[in-house]
């Protein structure tokens, strides 16, 4: 017999009854029914229930067993009484009457417990990850993790694509976030840096010829903590396409995409086929150019309702900006004065002056706008807005009013809001969509200047032609992002491989030919000589796997991550360089001077 | 029709012919014959050959393109005539008669030709690696390399493994060579690392409860620039898996490496069933602990012939020294005064005072041991060493003597080098092995200590028994290498998860518990909450690649490699860091002081 195991903890059924096995794993749990011990032996794989009574040779050691202690047992398969059989438990038919019991590996006292999932600060669970990492959840969302991985590559070599590995030890990337940066030992004072994204090498790669790149892309940025990133290093699913437009990307990527959700969903519906929104009418509808298209609110412009109408605040608005605008954010349901009045509070949190409204009620037969702005606009004009936005008995509607750029985030905010107050998002479904036309470039009010909107290496809408004759405000990129449940889970754009037209475009925001040369000149250089027309991109695996198990936290889908403050507590990093180190690196730290 | 192509360059075939297509791809070469120009036009697919005649509309457009432009090409698909069909190119048997050309893309004039495969510069290779990449070659080496590592990852997941990533920004490793370290910015004068092998993480992989893990992992070492070692990144195929022996990983790897090596082989046999050589069994036959087994040579010890012979050289050595011994080079066909004169001239040059050897030739009907050592030892022992080591007419046979300590690596050199003169070795075939029972310690004579072998983490055969009770000399550990054609390609061990037993082995080498807490706290901690049994191995995934695709060069499996000054010609790096960013680092660089 095998010197630990005939069997896995989950392996052993009805048929094997009479069975001698032999089984190794995790004591998960030991009960003491009268005499009898009950020890629920855990592996990867499963668990299974091992009986010690006090006649078996094992007993004496079953007695010693506590939690988490690593045992191999020897035993008899028995089939469990029809009373204690655990439907739950694919195991749940049959027990092990042990015979032998030896200890692999004992335990001490259990800083976290692993039975069970309780709550537990995040520093001693990220010290003692070994055993938080044992615990049903996060081992099952680690797997689910590494499955969702596996099948993306499965789909894309199923497309065609090929995976190839990019540097990690690199220059710095021009992708705007700082970069971690290596000392080099052999190159006195110079620096290598991490990659951002393989977004240069990937179109490289595709300047040298190949035709469908992807890889599973470590990233690195060293930005501050934030909420949805965890310190350091994060993974794309980053892919590259030669001889294509927007359409074949988006046409190529959809089904892999909508296929990795499908599989993994659990049965929830996915988006069969992704609409694709512009930027603007995404901004217009939903305040966002990330929707979450569970939420059915639909923002509208209804300016015209409120133009020389007695609401003055409006009226004024309107009057004395010509890109002022009303918009409308309608709420089914939300039709009672305590509803409104939570979201107007809410609102004078966010910093707002409040949230207009109105509400319908019906008074006898007659459906009726009830609220002051209604009052002040009078029947008519109340109506008018009811039928635009299609509302009833029982129904509100949120209005915010200005210069559509500066309210339009708030008003997505409202928008989400309302939808999720009033239980309209279906949160048992995955919503996918295209958000295409981003702005090429836009406005920077602090510097009075234009600047790249997105991303500068994208090819934008027209061409040079449009670079040279057209408000560079109006231009558009050929840029998507795809987005779901109001995540964005990917980004990427048909690629400017025309040199004199990627000159043009940083013309534009005051960077000359010079200053692209030096910057990014691998790219350029390759772009002289001969560049196939390219474009691409990146889905977040991080943020995909977050949706697909439900974790709410990066923690609870990284095998190993470090901390809030970028601290690896398990394996005490970063830490300390030696003396002899620093030499080799031609580097000295400096001590900053605290103030007092 | 798609913008740029209905097909790809690989796609048309006689039964596409009078389709009107569209191609898009470089000009790989433009011939002029006699007015009409033929261009074959290259993709990452294939080669279509294109005919611009002068009454075409393209013909203007044609007669401007050059080598390496991209082009877009409409035409319709012709026959070509008997005469003119190409067998070796897959659309050999057509071409495209173009009615409509687009430059997609111009080029400069090229720093080094694609077409072709002429010897250039590395550095020239390496700024231009877009150009290079395009080449057959190299184009076709990370193809393959990309198909072995999808290859590898099929057949590991076949047989139960799972690819979980460990961290790249974590702690010092413990693997002996030189970290990369990386500043950090929240964390003043605190440093992370790249990891040199997940090791570490790979153990607590196993504590955490998973039970098979691999992952194509990047590691990186900061080593002077070796020939068998790219400055920076290499790749290993990374495996752990929990309660298990060593014949359990063998007995799973040898399969999956088999099969990879079967599916990449080309039609050349590869071992069928490994042979497990215990490492002094290897270092006694062959010399070394990576033997090529393609080389039929099998060293074995002569000592008796020699003890008390005519030849005083050996005689003394022997009779002065209880470790010395006598060990015969057996060269099958080797027997020629000019070949054994050459491999004594060899051993000069390699520092030896020389190389003793004895030929066999018949003299009449009588078979006679020639050379001045057969003389000096007598017919009679020249007889018997003949009979032991099975030799004959035209073969020879080299001696060296001494402490096989301080001789064995010179034997082992001997052995390749007489095999590859002797064309002994069949270059055609994969020849696999194990390696197996690595002493545990070794003495180092500088420190006049004991040291660790190889792994300080594998488990010592016997256990803390033999630690306790054993000449540390003598200890076996259950680790292990797979060799192929005399390169390591695999290497691992079955794990020491015991803790004490971790503090025993340290101890011998003069670490106490303090040290192992200090330096692998992580891991040891580990361990002291239930710990299976567990052992893996890590194969060099750039080794097997070369060896399958035969490339005699890192930088033709790898896509875009450092030069051997480890700087990226491509990209510049590494490259001077910002003062803000030192700043932000909290970092000064330190110029060295020069000596005159």
């Amino acid at each position: 017999m095998h010197r630990y195991r005939s069997h896995t903890c989950a392996q052993l059924r009805k048929a094997d009854v009479g069975q001698t096995v032999r089984l190794s794993g995790w004591v998960h749990r030991v009960r003491d029914h009268g005499g009898l011990l009950f020890i629920d032996l855990r592996d990867h794989y499963g668990l299974t229930q091992v009986v010690a009574d006090p006649d078996s040779p094992a007993f004496s050691i079953a007695e010693t067993v506590r939690g988490e202690w690593v045992i191999r047992v020897d035993g008899e398969v028995k089939a469990r009484t029809a009373e204690t059989v655990n439907a739950n438990l694919p195991t749940g038919e049959i027990e092990i009457f042990a015979r032998d019991m030896e200890v692999l590996s004992g335990a001490k006292e259990l800083p976290l417990p692993v039975f069970g999932e309780p709550d537990y600060p995040e520093d001693i669970r990220l010290k003692y990850r070994f055993l938080d990492l044992r615990r049903d959840t996060l081992h099952r969302n680690l797997v689910q993790r590494t499955k969702i991985i596996a099948e993306m590559r499965r789909r894309m070599a199923d497309v065609g694509f090929t995976e190839y590995s990019t540097p990690i030890l690199t220059a710095s990337s021009p992708e705007g976030a700082r970069d971690f940066l290596v000392p080099s030992r052999i190159h006195e004072g110079k620096f290598y840096a991490l990659p951002q994204a393989p977004q240069i090498y990937k179109q490289l790669i595709m300047v040298s010829g190949f035709d469908r790149y992807f890889q599973i892309a470590p990233c690195f940025r060293d930005e501050d903590p934030r909420a949805d990133r965890l310190p350091g290093e994060f993974y794309q699913l980053d892919l590259e396409m030669s001889f294509v437009e927007q359409d074949d990307v988006l046409a190529t990527m959809e089904p892999v995409l909508r296929g990795v959700f499908e599989t993994f969903a659990n049965g929830k519906p996915v988006t069969q086929s992704f609409p694709r929104i512009a930027y603007d009418e995404a901004m217009r509808k939903y305040g966002s150019d990330k929707p979450d298209l569970r939420n059915p609110i639909v923002m509208e412009d209804v300016s015209e309702h409120f133009r020389g109408s007695g609401f003055k605040v409006f009226a004024n608005i309107l009057a004395n900006d010509a890109k002022a605008q009303v918009w409308a954010i309608p709420a089914k349901t939300g039709g009672s004065r305590a509803f409104c009045d939570r979201m107007n509070s809410w609102a004078q949190g966010e910093g707002q002056p409040g949230l207009g409204y109105i509400f319908w009620r019906k008074e006898g037969e007659a459906l009726e706008g009830a609220g002051p702005l209604a009052k002040n606009i009078g029947e008519e004009r109340t109506e008018a807005i009811r039928q635009q936005l299609g509302l009833d008995d029982g129904d509100a509607c949120f209005f915010v009013a200005g210069d559509p750029k500066k309210f339009v985030a708030f008003a997505g905010a409202a928008r989400t809001r309302a939808g999720e107050e009033l239980n309209l998002v279906d949160r048992d479904r995955f919503e996918l969509c295209w958000i295409v036309d981003f702005p090429f470039y836009e406005w920077n009010e602090d510097e009075k200047k234009v600047d790249f909107g997105h991303n500068p290496f994208s090819m934008p809408q027209g061409g040079i032609e449009a670079l040279e004759g057209q408000d560079p405000l109006t231009i558009k990129a050929f840029q998507y992002d795809m987005v779901c449940n109001g995540f964005e889970i990917a980004s990427g754009g048909i690629r400017n491989h025309l040199p004199e037209t990627m000159v043009k475009a940083f013309e534009i925001v005051g960077l000359d030919r010079q200053t692209v040369e030096d910057r990014f000149g691998g790219l350029y250089r390759a772009f002289q000589y001969g560049a196939p027309p390219h474009g691409g991109m990146a889905a977040g695996v991080d943020r995909i796997v977050m949706l697909l198990t439900g974790a709410k936290n990066l923690r609870e889908i990284t095998m190993f991550p470090m901390n809030q403050q970028a601290q690896d507590l398990l394996m005490n990093a970063p830490a300390e360089a030696s003396p002899a180190q620093l030499r080799e690196l031609h580097l000295r730290t400096v001590v900053s001077k605290k103030d007092e």
